[in-house]
């Protein structure tokens, strides 16, 4: 199992765990969490990314991975990844070069993800259209 | 003497000070500084922002006052600046509400000087047009 | 001005102009931040010095003033006060040093005022009563 | 082998390994550590919790771990546990997240071990008493 | 008053009322941190640079300024000085800049006074001997 | 494989992935941090045990593992060693204890691997002169 995968199914675990509690504060704080990075005047993918350097520079591996596959499916180019990593590295100092490298090494599955995806899709495609241009060639 | 004069004064004297070493590192490390917020995939007012909430939730109230202003000169909107602070509030939980209300602080001062400066260069343009409409009338 | 006076007044005002936004999650977070410390399995005096001893620890003066403040009106002792510094001194290390020197300040700022309010009630109770056991004497 | 019994070991080990250098600061600083969490004007359980809040706003999964057991051993009830977290995730913030499911994934695994332990001591008397309550019906 | 002289007024006089509590806990961790910089393996200047270090990194004004005068005292030159703050900045980023920016300000203040120091002890030698060299030319 | 060769070779792995990037400030960074530890006015070890210090003062154990392999190569005695990590200890507070834990394991390692090394070595001196003082006897 990948580190994305672990992480999530741990993650979903977990806070169904604590939100079954009776803290009622508890689940108004997880409510705001989620609100936070809600639409505004401010995009998804932008807030995502402010949630990505503030994870970063308060180095939280778990935060890390978490944003990152928020970015990722808010379309994040890497180009836009690595810029957002050196503003991040830089605040934050060679202390954060551990999490620096977390990051990239989730950013690559996060990938590999996508490619083993569309390419999942592109191949029930061509099942489903047997008078595609590929199988006429 | 406000809040942001005070620290552009203090910033701009002790900036020169560490330059005039002989330790070329802290100067290379300065430069990178300024590079990270430069335009690039992201741009500079999104890096700006993203410099803002990795202050807030670090705690630097130097840090904050600077990004702040910078922030302003890219045309930040108050909505946009609570979202981001917003995000930053909830990373970094209560702890950051000090320097929230800081933040807040410096908003309002870098309102001020903008409408201060808007109603200077209105009143030298109506001194530059003595047959301006304002005036005929 | 005393230290908590000023910050009492800084405090008041920020958090009013702050919760005059529009943005509605700060005004939530704000309000489950008072939530935090309200009577539960936990009592009041207990969550309060929870609060200073975490406020300690993360080194943040205003906060660790707020919670003094409280916690003095909860009633808490010097001998309770020190032993909770002195967690928060063994977990933090000596880089708290400088925020236990203002926290022990404003402590005892907190116990010059408590005892000026003692005496002020005293006189006034005096005043009210001219049959008073002390001015028959 | 469990998260708990894991750390257990591992804590052990190196504490001996530790205090066998001849550093003698080093083991001063160890001794002070024990001290301050001993019974005073606040008693063992309310200190522990102290501990175990100052952890988690830390961010240190150990220290939260080492907590926890103690304050199981003094009876914390899940309802106190749970407003303890309360407090310091909303000092903390949403970065604290991560470590408030290790701690409640912990605190799950000493309610288990508990509760296995009264099943083990309950069978273990019945056994020392034939003639129970139970035996007879 | 300068900055060297208020920090040591205010440290002398809240480090006297800490040490007048009965709290034997604090006291004696006070007694640990004096001697973890005495001189051992390492000597006292290399001991003062590292507290300077984790001060700078852990961002803490107070503790810089405190090591800054003890490492002058023990003899540190600018280069040391430099190097060690360099290294400050690359382990703890930009963050750390408005503390370099203190730490540079102190070494300045530390500097002046010790010409000044050097020059009065001059004059004072020039005045107990009346037929020194210079006043013989 | 031990704690060291893990590190090492994801270390390894990942930095070459990292520079692999087109981000030419993120390279740049990279190098200003190795420079950071060259020798200058402080010798190279005193440097590492700056980063050795700070690394465990902020916590970070693949930052810690790292300096520790490095002061090793320097030469840095065991006294020496454990008079650095206690004033890390004093100014990072018992939070840093876990560290503390994880810094003597890798020490301990790097103990291991210097012993093994000189006696490969010494084996391989003696296989190549046969005619030894050892071999004679």
């Amino acid at each position: 199992m990948d580190n994305i995968e672990q992480f999530r199914r741990y993650r979903e675990r977990m806070n169904k765990r604590i939100l079954s509690t009776k803290n009622l504060n508890i689940k108004r704080f997880f409510a705001l969490d989620t609100r936070a990075y809600e639409k505004g005047a401010l995009d998804v993918k932008t807030k995502e990314i402010l949630g990505l350097v503030a994870s970063t520079v308060l180095r939280c591996n778990d935060c890390i991975t978490y944003h990152i596959i928020r970015c990722v499916e808010e379309g994040i180019s890497d180009q836009e990844f690595f810029e957002a990593i050196n503003v991040a590295l830089i605040v934050g100092g060679s202390i954060t070069i551990p999490h620096v490298r977390r990051a990239v090494e989730i950013l690559d599955e996060c990938r590999r993800k996508q490619k083993q995806k569309q390419r999942t899709v592109r191949k029930k495609k061509e099942k489903a259209r047997p008078w595609s241009r590929s199988s006429l060639q």
